[in-house]
């Protein structure tokens, strides 16, 4: 008999997201006329920059030459597009990377929910509330968890809370775990963990001999001089930490798929009789054993990012979107609500107003103010009473949902 | 302390064709001057067809407007593409499979490598032998064999012995199983399994409540009228099969990514209480939560393998590659070998000359013909003794190859 995989049914309701596109479709449905403004996924909306299409476009061609035919690529990546992002890191003040650390992926939801399966069942796994919902499921799927309790939290998982209180900003427990996802710039919540609490994550991770899966999906967004761009920034990093990047936020790749993460050589986890084991050797058989690679086009076209006439590209994408970002805070500060994140991040998290819990105020905003945010509670029980803006959206659409929230809002 | 998944420590030696390449790569280095000919990965190696390039490259510039950006899409594929696959299976004598029971995917590989997932640990695995490696590798990194023997066959798994006994076609065992893998036409050994064995596989599966996935991967090389193209054709088998089909072989598609799962609404799994489970609503859910989707241009240029033109394209390709097949079955029966496969599929299967082992045989193709072929070995202990040549290669190096081995079997 084939029995199932029983930790699926510990899964607690639907993902997130269609379960917002259920009661989005749920109101067009019977409000056909409805222009609905839609800020609650993080999707990009601008075109795909150019010197992107253009090499997509040469690679096709080449694709259709004897000589030019590529087949099974490299599962890793090619080394062209490897050593680009090699070459970048050196940005960060010299930065190291070597091109072989460096696994090219088809994108950092793929990569976050992967990872997991290289380390041990028993393994304690720690998360941040609120949370981006795929470090949880993944590892609820796998059967690390318990189950879910009313508020929404699985029996076995750590959670690190953020709150009002800190900021949103996570700092390390008193007590030990093995595997622990930060995600800086944040989402949900837009904030950025600050160096000197990054080094206390480092050394926390030492002293425990635990693994940071930093995520650095958002990391084009920041602006403020002296943040931390890269967990290998951090003294002691390479050690304990694995980086995950993607360029569907900064090149506008999230309907062209690709991302990568960084492995450390001398990175080691260990078995139970403590004998250390490559971290780097493990994902290089789970990498090469399951995934055939990026196609060869795509992978030229992320190349092309790197070049100058890209770098520009990404930087007119990332200006508009800040941009974007600074009206949505502006406009929720003043009309009174606690604001965070949105000045290195595209998102933006705030406060809902008088207490009202999350999935209420998705639904006045839907039903009254036609635009669609992500209730935070969405992300975990510290995100109730907040909301998800996201500032990926066109100009002309932010400044008329935040015209409606503003009118919303005064009228409540 | 991030504790590993053991597992791993468990899986033999090098994924096969890794050692391949070691070898080829050492033989190249110490031989500079020698002109290899590569006849081992089953690597396509004719250009992308034109109807595909001029999709990818149109869906790309749509890409650039404002109006034909495509951010996320739909996880298990766009309808158009869907649509395309579904109507497709109504050549097969009017199969009719629901567009949603389609979940697109970046290949074929990776279908098999992740399907496990949404299975119990403890569910019982029959595999053929000689077999597809990634079959049993995924099966070994989830945790579901003991360790590894000497014939390289691990404990707790079924194998499902294919020998010149029985012509290498698997039948059902007289035991019961959860799980099987059959690949038909076969990778690595170019056979197909007939209709009256499949309907017998479906009845065991039904009769032990297991699942089969079918592997199809290579169904377009099916010229043989008579023989099976889909698993659904067999009466009953949307009761307990997945069908698992790639474009990779048929569209040339290695290095663009583009394949997807049938998984029939109605085919349940079972909880260890016996309670039925939809496979399909486990499936989408994993599929949601770790993957994102194929890149919308790779779609595009996949719905055009069904224009008509791209029909013809892919018509001409299996064509080339078939001739090739036939080249190599005719002059390895002409040397006296036992030979299987090539009339179906892209692979001829071929016992080595006088007993010589797999690798044995691999070393004195390489050394002394300079032609790289698969050993059979590697595909399973009942593979020991043979050696699979891929017909995916150019004509005159097929042609040369051809003449090499016959000089070099001829000298030996």
């Amino acid at each position: 008999m084939a029995l199932i995989n029983e930790n699926y049914q510990k899964l607690a309701a639907g993902y997130l997201f269609p379960e917002i596109a259920r009661r989005v479709k749920a109101y067009t449905q019977n409000n056909p006329q409805a222009q609905v403004i839609r800020m609650g996924i993080g999707d990009v909306v601008l075109p795909l920059p150019l010197t992107v299409r253009e090499a997509i476009k040469a690679a096709t061609d080449e694709m259709g030459t004897l000589e030019g035919f590529r087949g099974y690529g490299p599962e890793q990546g090619y080394e062209f597009l490897r050593q680009a992002i090699a070459n970048d890191y050196k940005r960060l003040d010299g930065l190291e990377i070597d091109s072989d650390e460096i696994f090219v992926s088809d994108g950092s939801k793929c990569d976050s929910g992967n990872i997991q399966e290289i380390f041990s069942l028993e393994a304690q796994i720690a998360v941040t509330d609120p949370v981006y919902p795929v470090y949880v499921d993944t590892n609820v799927m796998a059967g690390r968890t318990g189950i879910v309790d009313q508020k929404g939290r699985y029996g076995r998982l750590n959670y690190i809370s953020c709150t009002q209180e800190n900021s949103f900003i996570p700092s390390p427990p008193s007590t030990a775990a093995d595997i622990v996802y930060l995600c800086s710039p944040n989402n949900p919540t837009g904030t950025v963990i600050p160096r000197s609490v990054l080094e206390s994550w480092v050394s926390w991770a030492r002293k425990h001999k635990a693994i940071i899966l930093f995520d650095a999906a958002y990391e084009a967004f920041i602006t403020e001089p002296g943040q931390v761009h890269s967990i290998f920034e951090i003294p002691g990093a390479r050690e304990c930490a694995i980086e995950l990047r993607s360029f569907s936020k900064n090149g506008g790749f999230t309907g062209i798929r690709c991302a990568y993460m960084v492995i450390p050589k001398n990175l080691m986890g260990h078995t139970t009789t403590g004998t250390p084991v490559s971290i780097h050797a493990l994902w290089s058989r789970r990498h090469s054993t399951k995934f055939n690679g990026v196609a060869y086009p795509i992978q030229k076209g992320t190349a092309a990012l790197y070049s100058e006439a890209g770098k520009k590209e990404i930087e007119e994408l990332i200006k508009y979107y800040l941009a974007n970002a600074q009206i949505i805070r502006q406009t929720l500060s003043a009309l009174g609500l606690a604001v965070y994140g949105g000045i290195n991040a595209p998102f933006v998290w705030a406060k809902t107003p008088e207490g009202t819990s999350s999935w209420d105020f998705f639904d006045t905003l839907l039903h009254k103010a036609q635009v669609v945010v992500t209730p935070g509670s969405g992300f975990g029980a510290c995100g109730e009473g907040y909301f998800r803006v996201s500032a990926f959206a066109l100009r002309e659409n932010v400044l008329a949902a935040m015209d409606r929230i503003k009118s919303c809002i005064a009228v409540n």
